[in-house]
């Protein structure tokens, strides 16, 4: 097995045990044991479980953080933009549900890496808003009060990856459709 | 001060606790030692931390539940009912964002009640879910998806705690209003 295969069944796995019993709780010993390996030959790959935690909560946050810089560029409008973060959240959520779980409720763990990963988080936050304000001013987006737009939505966002293990058949395009649908549009049907 | 009031100080002060450091972390001295009392005189008001932590979750999923009830006896629309839950969600987390935090990340640690907590859980779901559906029978909501509907509402009120106490001045009524704006008619300005 290829060391970089290895290394990235040795996060998969941990992944998943933080998700189970919390990051706390797991020890070295216990990722090596749900691997059928031996602790010593995980050293091999990784050099700490901070380390499995850096690597999972950091690469997910960037991946989130270049995605929407890609989006942020393009020339669509504010609407469009909304919809491909829908589906950029929903695509990475469905690829990784437990790294998703250790990032929602295993980030202060962080150490060295805490005060970059709040930043990636803060900046995240702010592009979004950015995105809600302009089309609040060029009128594609109802001039509400857009703290509650950002949060609403990215609360949704954050905790997609709680629901969408629990679909049978999971299809990116139609729950990405369906998502924006209601978070853009509403429900109501008077309006729509 | 009467047992009730350093009872519910007990109590606050742990869901404090809970919040910053985890419940596995907490201990009944932690707790004591944070109020400047003895850890044995908390044992006169409570008997344990589990005991502690029944109350903070059942109590407040209690409250949730008989608000949910009240508003589904009523015979407002379905509408009016998801705009009485919103404000249900504002009104319960703004008063308890200790608790709710507790609510969301302790909940896996109840022991005895843990299934009764999964009970009314499910039943609340079970319960927003027909409300949703019946709007949609009745054309007052959109023929989407009731899951998307219900969970992306859902995931949103559930975060609620997170956010609201970012806000330098809350208010109860306009919050209910700005949310259900958000969450039932949706942001998009063109069917607005």
């Amino acid at each position: 097995m290829k060391a970089e295969t290895r290394k990235s069944e040795i996060i998969q796995t941990a992944a998943k045990l933080f998700k189970e019993k919390g990051y706390s709780a797991v020890t070295m010993r216990d990722i090596a044991a749900e691997m059928g390996i031996k602790a010593a030959s995980l050293y091999n790959h990784i050099t700490s479980k901070q380390e499995i935690l850096k690597e999972i909560i950091i690469s997910l946050a960037e991946t989130f953080t270049l995605g929407l810089q890609d989006i942020q560029k393009s020339d669509s409008s504010s609407i469009k933009k909304l919809q491909d973060i829908v589906r950029l959240h929903v695509s990475i959520a469905s690829q990784n549900t437990y790294e998703m779980a250790s990032l929602n409720n295993d980030w202060m763990h962080l150490e060295e890496k805490l005060k970059y990963y709040l930043e990636l988080r803060l900046n995240y936050e702010a592009e979004f808003r950015n995105i809600i304000a302009q089309g609040v001013k060029n009128n594609e987006i109802v001039n509400g009060n857009v703290e509650v737009m950002l949060f609403s939505i990215l609360s949704t966002l954050r905790s997609l990856y709680l629901w969408i293990p629990k679909k049978e058949e999971l299809n990116v395009e139609n729950l990405s459709e369906q998502l924006s649908q209601v978070l853009i549009n509403g429900i109501n049907n008077k309006i729509n």
